[in-house]
């Protein structure tokens, strides 16, 4: 499988970010985890990260020109308001999982509802950067 | 008449995306109509596109400093909440109408709702590209 | 085409009425403008005004029966909370467009809303009683 | 018993009105069924049809100044609006039982609620024109 | 002065509905103690009541054109949702006050809301009939 | 037909519990009335009461199980919260009715909503236990 | 009559407080005319002003201690948060009336609701100082 | 470890239950493949299932006693409503995972809402039956 | 006097349970200290406690068949949703008493609201176990 | 302990107010039966009433200064919306019960909601006057 | 310049009250600090406290009729609820700013209102007792 | 200090955008003047502008990775939802402090709330391009 992750605002911060929230491990610590774990299992695997949720919509479509087989994004805050990613999301046919590091659904109220998770086939929350190793897994075995 | 037509996220991908909705012309295909209507009238058209919130802002402030008479608006699921480019349409003192391809109104409630139409003179929306024709021809005959 | 314009509460009153919002053209000669446009372009065009809720719909009814090919609505304050007259324009095939004078986005916060909407193909507001002549023209291009 | 039977606005559209959810029967064919049912349990019954809110709270009069025992209402849209249906029907002594052909409960979120129902014995709704016949029984056995 | 009084739905049940929350004296008395109030004092007052919103709608046009000087309006039920009244007193120059026999706020919490009130001079309420008779003394007695 | 009648919490507590709102005849009383009349009409019925939700599910899916032909529901307070029993309807494909002895739309707030309806045929409320009789001739003449 | 006047907060400032909402007319002004009103109709009156919301509770167990037959409040800002000042008004039988100046259904959403007129028989606004004088009128002829 | 499987409402009938969302697999095939998939990687399982939220609530407090290592949950309609679940998870000291078979953001607006989701490490919804095979996985990585 | 002492969801699990806010005492032990003190005062007490909300209903029933003069009961969660509860208490007419443990003014706002209390004559909280104790001097001395 | 009682508006008018919510006994008699059973318990009593919101979080700070062991509170309507009083009390380190004589749960939607109770240890209501020899009780008796 | 600052209910509790929020500083320590620095300036400063939201008004009176050419007001709890300290700032037209020693935002939601500050031409908050210093330098430089 | 200040969406258009609020200074005139009080006062200022969302996070994070001691942050119609700019100022350990231009609680509903604020030490609004040198001044003078 060809697979895109692609991580939102903030996330480069990882390991120096809210600690106790989201761990102490660095953004490229664990992109190298999920690029080991993913070429073990001998999938193409490209990640990328951006501040800008335009970007983020840009990727979405690369994704769609470039026949990526699935989509693995946590869109970080965009989550939470961003239809524009939502809508790209729909724009497109590739399966898409969404993760979380933390527990949304353990924090502020308005971290509980995603606006982007209708536009994907499902949602992984709560397992720090493990949530990516499941989503692999998960884009193995679904099938509608 | 010296006229900006400024599209906003996954309108580029019309064509490909949710085509029940959106139809299946292609969005190049889209902007061609508009240009040769717009010639045939004698406007001075340019088609701008782009999935990013700031980079919308900064195209109306282009329009303010480069002296457009008017300034046709898509901001795709924008519409929905950006104050932001609400505030940029606010900045300037350029004729604006807010066009939608579908109608906004038979879609999801949180469609429903325009925060960027009160700094419009008008808002056409649910005939399709034919919209900005509309939008011309109102742009034409608008006067306060 | 054989065209129905129906106009709800009030609007017997332009001219008089609200002038800062509304204009001060009369009544008969907005209707007038909007007869002879449609003349020229071959139309057969009749123009009703009604202040009474079920009346509105009445005429709703009465363009089934009497095949018209499409209705221009402005239902007035009725956009607001008439579900009657949106139930009537579901019960029939005919393509509806909603007109409105003014930007209702730009006015209180309970004229944001359309209840009406969402059984019409598209909706025209803010261009005042120009906004008739655009949506014959809608009329004319719409394709499902 | 003298009943009267009221219907409200686009009932008389039955077999035209989008009949998946209304059924393919005519207004007409429906209020013979009711009148042949009515007449073999030896009751008079009067059926009218208004598109009109006010007309509808004349006949809620009528009823009480021309002794009806029972009334048996399907106030339409107007179920989800009219606090003057509401208001005449408490005006008067009669008892009314509301009827919906729908489920309402299965349809919009706005067509839940209904602001005439607490002014009726009873509600009955769902069952297509057959509900009219429940809701004779319904008059008949009914004990405070 | 040239007053009109506007009573609204099931005001001619007076004396009939809801004794406990609108009295015992029957809608005509009412009227004629108005009447009889008003002639004392040399105005000219036609009394008009209608149970459909939009002919009540036509009533205050009508003053308009047959210049009357004020209007004393009992909106009935329609005071909580007819956005279509509150547009025909807006559309008008005439000094109009509402007036409710009953105190709205000691009843349902639907009844506090007045949407025609904002277009009115002032309000009375739970005076019973008398405050037809305040709102003759305050129409003389008003000055921006 | 074979027909299942299902009540929830606090039905057994009838000719005790509030008799102003739910009447003096006792549990065993109205069970019997039912029984009667199914029989007359031939059908084959069976009442359970339960005051535990998930016990009324185990009954819905006990109706799939033994292959009744109709299910008449009044889950009690259930109504207005169980999204378990919804569910449980919507997991069978028998035909169901809800039925309130009281009528739900004069008492709080709470009760206005069911959240069980959708998911049957109709609903009936308001006519005491006579609404099971109802509900016994609606399951008889119900085509969808 | 043995009458008392409550004016609450900031009442004191009339004619000097925003005065295209409240009129030029001085605080003592306003009570002289008020109380050579009272006088010539023999009602015996007494007027008090505090911007301290328990001293305007300390005025109402006051006119219950003293017996007064009649309140007139204009509570100000309380009126809209005053739930002390509402039991207050309940804790005696004293006929009350409540006053604006201003027509609080023209001003900000918060003014439109009324904690305290629910206490009261009646409410009237809207007429500047000249409503203290209907409501004394008012009182002279309320009849429960 | 030592693993308790906990489903709720209506899970016993997968195979059976609305199709088009849940699958065509039986409750007993998916817990075969649990089970299997679990003995591979030597855990020591035991699923349970109940439509009661009060034995679910024992299952908790059990697993609290027999000292099992994790806990998946799938509480079905209770997720929605139950803070007696929320609270006995709260109540034992076990890592708790939360499953969906559905991607419960893409439904009914009540289903986006967990209320047990705050008591446990993580969420998992949308991958049918594998979301319990990949909250194995997550209970054996799981770091605080 | 013969009490019935009713825990719902949880309370059998407290010293183990969020210990910072139940504490550390055991519910045996808990429930020992009560006995004592009832019997100390000659009381006939009897104390449940049940995780299933319908065994509840099934409790409170069963005080009313089995004469009690008095129950406390402690919903848990149950409090916050159970409108079957709330209709158990208000079948009977035994005098009820809601205790809890924890000050819930202090906790989520989800615990701020008691479906539950309206069907009692009053309610403690927030002494721990001593409420209990309180609630039973309260039965003793309450009157109407 | 040393115990300051602290009442807030119109509790002053006991044995006046509203009987068939508060009682008949004078707030004299309630403050005697207080005092009387306090001395009994060898408690050092001082109770105070005040109308005014300022003079309560005088009182507060009074306790605080001198040193009082323990407030009952009963801040009457001030419950609910006098944030200024839960500052007062959450400003000492007293411990602080607040006693409310009805029900405030069966009452007004605005009264289910206390601001000022989260400041306190804990809660009684609904036992009249007998609810502050209770909260004797419970300050004696509160552990943390 | 002639300043008053104003400082609301439980002000004079600083150094004694909630210290983490509030810091350790008394009350007198905080004035000597602002007058010091008043000093320097040259400005004229008196500075009051009340817990008495009336009182406050009176203040506000005051430095109109004393002819103060700015406040400094920080209206403490009533800062969330007090629209009579609003309207009586808008009864004069002296510079009002208002100040908060705790950011408000980071607070319980119903401190992130403010009532009042509309009425101000700023707001600076967050600074503890420096928000004092910081708003007489913005009354100093202060344009329209 | 090494000082960052960032300024969000519009604020490059001062000068030119509604100057009825926003004043007439040019943005460059502004910074000019920030730069020179920071100068003075012997601090290493960086002044930047960016109307896109990301670029802003961006800024943030570069302040944190070359160690500003302060940013002043104005960050326009992001204040209002950009949950992604909260998240990277929380991500980081620099004093920030919010500034407005206008008192955004005298404007629309929607600006009255901010959601970047929780994640600054304070936040300073309504004092025009003044607000900058204030926040200068409170950056010095800040401590925990």
């Amino acid at each position: 499988m060809k697979i895109m992750v692609i991580n939102g605002p903030n996330l480069n911060m990882l390991g120096i970010r809210e600690k106790n929230i989201y761990g102490t491990k660095s953004y490229d610590g664990i992109c190298n985890e999920i690029k080991i774990k993913a070429e073990e299992k001998n999938h193409d695997i490209d990640i990328f990260q951006s501040n800008i949720e335009g970007e983020i919509i840009n990727l979405i479509h690369k994704a769609y020109f470039e026949k990526y087989d699935g989509i693995i994004i946590n869109p970080g805050a965009y989550t939470h308001y961003s239809i524009a990613i939502y809508d790209a999301l729909k724009s497109i046919d590739i399966k898409v999982i969404e993760v979380h590091l933390s527990n949304i659904h353990q924090r502020e109220e308005f971290r509980h509802k995603s606006v982007t998770a209708p536009a994907c086939i499902g949602q992984i929350c709560g397992f720090g950067h493990y949530g990516y190793i499941l989503a692999i897994d998960a884009l193995e075995n679904y099938t509608d």
